[in-house]
């Protein structure tokens, strides 16, 4: 990995040879985490593409791949159109499929446009996928969102799906097509429901890419940071490497194929805690403050959540390596250095 | 209604006085339930308006109206496209909502036309509804296909939804739509799971409209019934009437808004006493003959299925009236002499 979030890595070299040679396509790859996992697969020596529509405001930046820019194939196009994408599966050994959006707020102002980027996008990429590369292996990145409100936690697999807005519809179905084209047509796909992923590469301003990042923008400003209610929502937050580590296990384990596979958070960790270790990891004395839920916020909003992950770990003895005090050191360590490629 | 299915109209006639000079759109009312619907609501007094896009393959037919042509609008237009479907909504008392496609095979050769049909056009027709009639009464046509391959039975509406193909997908997501519209925005929604629905109006040909039209064509003509399997798979067939009447209670009943809700039908029959019965009916000497399943229909087959109405019933005191063999022959008696305008 470029920058950050070195744990795991050691566990990841051993056991992960079989991507040396292998070529592999990653969707959505000069985004947040999509980045972060092509360059794990060019230190693995897989032949990366990448393919990305660079929609703005979904997180894909070009300055994510400056330590793999030689390495790696990026193919500007949108999976919305489906001229083309054919040709950009066939061959692969493996898909990462990580394009899509996952603003729950822009869902709600523009569900169609939703809809379009997560069902519209991942229908094209099956369809070609089941027809030009039946052989790959396809891991598509899905959200604990799906879950919505938790009625029992830690959250299993076997949770109802009900989630709170149109993203998280939306994701449910694009989920469900990767799932069934395993069951109807033997496409190899699982789909891997994340927890609040963070860490380097994620965009700063505030608005559609969570809290956590507009926490980590204003920390580094010494800014105070307005948490929601009292703050004690619990999260079980995820550091990006632990998520990387998640999706190559999962391409290389046979068994997860037609699988949804939660991909929860190293321990459990309120919001304003989460604030206070941001504030106290930037060291410049900024605040934690408890506001009033704003209302577009408090109706969309789904309380305390993190997930079991013993399905995964079982699976493939994955288990997440970064604590949150380190994961937010080598957030901010990162962002001293590069906050000015993440704001527009 | 006006041809058949007669049975249960007193007890409609004497409780749902509140439809009389009501302002109703009907969408997908040129089809086989929704025109039914639309006759029913005449009857009652209401003023309605039709919405049809009448795409090919539906099932919308201008003959289903032959009765009511004067007495209802019709408006031509695709709620694929959201130009106009604002002005269609706005001031209507109630919106049933059936439109869109509900072939199982046609979604897995064209995903993204069912994916249109079923999303995008719901999509357009909410958030029209949002803006511009956010005091309407909002009732949409789901299906129990939702719930895939049951695992317990009869199927209760907190059975997982499981679906077996991209129509059933997609459905979830309509229906998830508007039950999100209720949670969210306060629209009064909801949305009724209907079992396998038969009688007058349905398309005649083979293909995307289901078993049961099939059958009926083929016993019309004298000719042998194929079952696949052994023809031992129960449904609880529901005959249009009573889901005219599901309709028109949930309409004018509060407390269902925001809840899914199964219309299950009269008793359980199999598939093949189905076919039986429709070879007796229409008194041909067609026979019943069992086959083995062919592989597109198998990989898409739920097994038997049946559904828990408790709900509606409680909610609403509605009972299936119409049992399966006088279903059965009303519908034959109405293609004896309709049959030239239910097929192409």
């Amino acid at each position: 990995m470029p920058t950050g979030g070195k744990a795991g890595s050691a566990r990841r070299l051993q056991s992960l040879d079989e991507y040396a040679g292998s070529r592999v396509l990653v969707t959505g790859g000069l985004g947040f985490i999509g980045s972060h996992l092509a360059a794990a697969l060019v230190e693995l020596g897989a032949e990366v593409t990448i393919v990305d529509a660079l929609v703005p405001g979904l997180g894909a930046n070009p300055y994510n791949l400056r330590d793999i820019e030689d390495s790696v194939a990026v193919v500007r196009a949108d999976l919305r159109d489906p001229a083309g994408v054919d040709e950009l599966v066939s061959g692969r050994d493996h898909v990462f499929n990580l394009a899509g959006q996952g603003d729950h707020l822009a869902s709600m102002r523009d569900p169609e446009n939703d809809l379009a980027l997560n069902c519209r996008a991942q229908l094209n990429l099956l369809e070609a996928c089941r027809r030009s590369a039946p052989e790959t292996r396809l891991v598509f990145a899905a959200s604990r969102q799906q879950y919505g409100r938790p009625r029992t936690l830690p959250v299993h697999e076997d949770h109802p799906l009900d989630p709170v807005d149109v993203n998280g519809i939306n994701l449910c179905s694009a989920e469900a097509y990767h799932l069934l084209y395993h069951r109807v047509y033997g496409l190899r796909s699982s789909s891997l429901r994340l927890t609040n992923t963070y860490g380097p590469h994620m965009r700063l301003e505030e608005g559609g890419h969570g809290f956590i990042s507009h926490f980590i923008g204003l920390a580094l400003h010494g800014e105070t940071i307005d948490v929601y209610g009292d703050g004690s929502q619990v999260r079980d937050f995820l550091y990006v490497s632990d998520a990387v580590d998640a999706f190559l296990a999962v391409g290389i384990t046979e068994a997860t194929a037609g699988q949804a596979i939660n991909v929860g958070g190293c321990g459990r960790t309120s919001v304003r805690e989460f604030a206070e270790l941001c504030q106290s990891a930037a060291g410049r004395s900024g605040r934690v403050v408890a506001v009033p839920w704003p209302e577009d916020r408090a109706a969309i909003d789904v309380g305390s959540v993190y997930l079991d992950h013993s399905r995964l770990e079982a699976a493939t003895g994955w288990r997440p390596q970064v604590g949150i005090a380190d994961g937010i050191r080598q957030t901010l360590d990162f962002y001293r250095s590069h906050a000015h490629a993440y704001r527009s």
